[in-house]
């Protein structure tokens, strides 16, 4: 009997990463190209399939069973990637139906967000878990929200915009959708660098570098020196960011919340500051109840692992 | 063929009450007992158990097939009733299974705000629709959550409950829940009467009656008539719910949010700011797509109905 493999691809505005997956979750080959080359969607799509195809002829006694897509402004119910502004393709592109065109195979597209929720649910330590959120703390911040074992889509299948919960009303802090206040403004490597320049402001501290240079990883080694607007910079992230987690765990009790990405990787600097206002926010019936814990997700291998796990979720409630 | 009928019973702290509905949402009958009575939780059960087997028999050619009843505090999961303030049962109650021992009958629990949302979309306007917030602004604010065509129970049966989201960090507005600034110490009753209180307070203005006496109700005359402070009472009623509520639609994207209860009678007072601040705080991929609306349900119904569609769901569902 052939061994069943799926297709992981995480398309990115500067990368798309893609790799052969087997039901374990091990990477049995991967690549990349470089997005912005494909001015043409369906050029795009078969270009990968054609490589993975070839790849997959590569490892004898395996079966490739379907492609799995993770994209900014990914639809899983339409298949489609709208109005994604940092990609090639303009407007609502039809991507699945082009991957299936191309390679003749299944295709299942979200966005990567919520792929890399599944990730971490078929592949990752939400294996036993019917209710969790997975945050992604990047440039922005993204969620894939779990409840009862299924990633919660909404009736247009854009549900699970956490990043997107205004939590300071009037807030001066301008969010790339255009409005103020929305808890990526402050929850985010964006988020982090705005505070620790606004807490140097307050001491009237200069910059300890040129302004342009200032990104998470740098806040993140001055807080490790022992500088306090880095350290203030954490706890103010950690405050808002544990107050929004327990506002939404209101509304779906989960038993744990996942955090992922650049910020998460700062550790107890993050995580501590979280646990300590989502303990003093949470509502007494919740408390002692949710474990907020680091992805059990390899950064490098997140995305495609959480593409392909699109397929596999198929399958496997398939052979059930 | 005999027709199926079930009981509904709506647990207050004041009175129970309870009816006999059919499967298209008509009470056959209906009554209602004082709760603080009923000392003993069992002896409650076969009290109610006893009258809704006698008036079944009283209606020739039905067949009853289970009891659902909405309760404070009441989980689906367990059955049980947990440390509802109001009730004269302390700590963890196993009220189904006392029905099931009085009535020998299935019988499903859930909270009541569950409950009407169940109702909602078993018997009223969200029959065709998959992905809804029911919300019931009454002394507090209560909410079913809808899903995929599911009530969102959590890990523990205890999510969905928007009224304690806080909204304002800092408020010192006391919720009864021992925090402050949650959604419902601004949208309810209670969260009205504070505000325009501080309104007249602002203003110098006396309170045109005894404050004692002032309740929503009051407050809903005094903005028919133009009171100033009224209606910016409601008016901010409305700023603070429809943000909120905007909120809650990226986490899950429903279609419709049904508006329920005391303060939702008041109508374009209050479901016009509402819906001003709900447009103003969308994110854009929701806009135009998510309609605020009062709740089809009768209100002296609500109640029952929904306690009923907990056993017609089910019934329903097996049926499929």
């Amino acid at each position: 009997m052939s061994e069943k493999i799926v297709a992981g691809i995480d398309i990115g505005g500067t990368n798309t990463k893609y790799g052969l997956v087997d039901e374990y979750g091990k990477i049995l080959t991967r690549g990349s190209l470089h997005t912005p080359d494909y001015a043409d969607a369906f050029d795009f799509a078969k270009t990968i399939s054609d490589i993975i195809l070839k790849e997959t002829e590569k490892l004898p006694g395996t079966d490739l069973h379907g492609f799995g897509v993770g994209s900014p402004n990914g639809n899983y119910f339409t298949g489609t990637i709208e109005f994604a502004p940092n990609l090639p393709w303009k407007g609502v592109v039809p991507l699945a139906k082009h991957f299936r065109e191309a390679s003749g195979l299944p295709v299942s597209i979200t966005n990567d967000a919520k792929a890399a929720a599944m990730g971490e649910m078929i592949f990752g330590g939400a294996r036993n878990i019917r209710h969790f959120f997975f945050i992604t703390l990047g440039t922005g911040l993204g969620s894939g929200i779990v409840c009862d074992g299924k990633i919660v889509y909404g009736h247009d299948g854009f549900a699970g915009e956490m990043g997107h919960m205004i939590v300071k009303a009037g807030s001066n802090r301008l969010c790339g959708c255009g409005r103020h206040g929305c808890l990526e403004t402050y929850a985010s490597a964006t988020g982090i660098r705005k505070s620790y320049m606004k807490f140097l402001a307050e001491k009237d501290q200069r910059a300890p570098i040129d302004p342009e240079q200032i990104d998470s990883a740098f806040i993140y080694n001055q807080a490790k020196k022992g500088d306090a607007a880095a350290l203030r910079a954490f706890d103010y992230t950690g405050e808002i960011l544990g107050l929004a987690l327990a506002n939404a765990v209101t509304l779906f009790s989960p038993e744990v919340i996942f955090l992922f990405g650049g910020l998460a990787r700062a550790g107890d600097l993050i995580f501590n500051p979280t646990i300590k206002s989502f303990d003093e926010n949470i509502l007494k019936i919740y408390k002692g109840k949710v474990r907020i814990i680091p992805s059990s997700l390899n950064e490098g291998d997140a995305a495609i692992l959480g593409a392909a796990s699109l397929v596999w979720h198929d399958l496997k409630n398939v052979a059930k």
